[in-house]
């Protein structure tokens, strides 16, 4: 096959993201930099709540990038791999929690990074996002 | 839909591609640098043909990237407006000719990028590959 | 001696390390990302094969270049050191496993770096590549 | 053929130019920046006169790498060509004069980069240069 049929995030389903980011970030108290990448790693939609990091608009679109370019969570290797990572890929890898692959149906199919919490808080607000998603998307499939 | 059935270029096509051009520009005698992306951007070929120049390595990469991002031919706008894209995106739109979008069944799923030549060899190399894929696709779809 | 004659890889060497690399990262079951730079640490063929990570088409090229400035498998030093060159270099050296020079007849005549599985998957994949190039220079001069 | 035995400037050949090309600018009373880069476009001996201008330290290196990729003495293309080829390789192409390929026994060896004169001064240089070299090696041949 000279082409692949696959799957990618809508923008449609990059705002549930972010809505449901937003949301949970809200309800915790925390102001949060949000970022969705699609599968090709680039950025579909962004937003940086009232009060957020400066710094975290740019490590929050690492972070997605990172999920989906290695298709697992960020901030789980020993440090000095991941380092080395990032410096050998021209800082293109995230060493740091807050960034997790999107998977719907077995593919990957995007990235959501979140920055400008806890390492615990960022990953919070990255699962209520993807919760969401999958909900959302399990409601149209029944409708 | 929060998801999108899109069509991308396989790895397989991809080589298909990277040969023909490969055949093409010995024909000529025209060594080339030769870059297959897929429509994240993202490279998945490459190669540099004996003879061709060392800094094409790197155009020929930029002219395949921009091509599926702006989905037209590089090289087309007046001067200081690409030059303008290019700065203003971080340097990452070619601002010259011999990048082509590949379009198949009305979707753009990749870019190839040529780069040692004239302008009109590159042009001539990256047609002759996109041909070439078309081709295959068809007598596939025939078998 | 104003001049030296040297080894240097060619496209065809080049594409034999390539296609033993596909072959034995599709045997284990890992895609990867493929560089092969030649003496100069210039670009030669690259491929990322279905499903490798994003990053690593930076990370592959970059372990291949390392590999052939220093004349030594990457990943080796103590991570401080390491990183140090990196930084001093202005980033062009990998401090990570996955880059093995290529030396034929006593020299080394360019690099292969391997990205997307683990370290001794990236190892494993470039040693198999170059077995398979010295098998193919020794039968050729056999014959 | 997995391999070529190719022509590459040794750091003898390197510094008969240095020398050559200082002693040409110190003849016409002007101080330069003088680079050499082996046939993979790699610094082999560098030397800012004193009175050179700074900024040149890199410029010279960035045409010596130029000519060699390229093939052909820097400075030669249109304006908005050389500029875009630039931007397109991540600025590894000088596009002003001052750059001349080392070409011996029909093989481009190397590059040389002359900064800090005007071009015609600049070209002088390198000129002067490449003539000692020739002249070197065919002393050589001749003993």
């Amino acid at each position: 096959m000279y082409v692949n049929r696959v799957l990618d995030l809508s923008v449609q389903g990059a705002k549930v993201l972010l809505q449901a980011a937003i949301a949970k970030a809200e309800a915790m108290g925390v102001p949060q930099c949000i970022a969705i990448v699609d599968r090709g790693g680039n950025l579909m939609v962004f937003e940086r709540m009232e009060g957020a990091k400066l710094h975290s608009q740019f490590s929050a679109i690492q972070k997605a990038y990172t999920a989906v370019s290695a298709k697992v969570s960020t901030g789980q290797l020993p440090t000095d791999l991941a380092v080395g990572i990032a410096l050998a890929s021209g800082n293109r890898f995230a060493t740091i929690a807050g960034g997790l692959p999107i998977e719907i149906h077995g593919e990957v199919i995007g990235g959501i990074g979140i920055g400008s919490g806890t390492d615990e808080q960022d990953i919070e607000v990255a699962e209520a996002a993807i919760e969401a998603l999958k909900a959302a998307i399990s409601s149209e499939a029944g409708s």
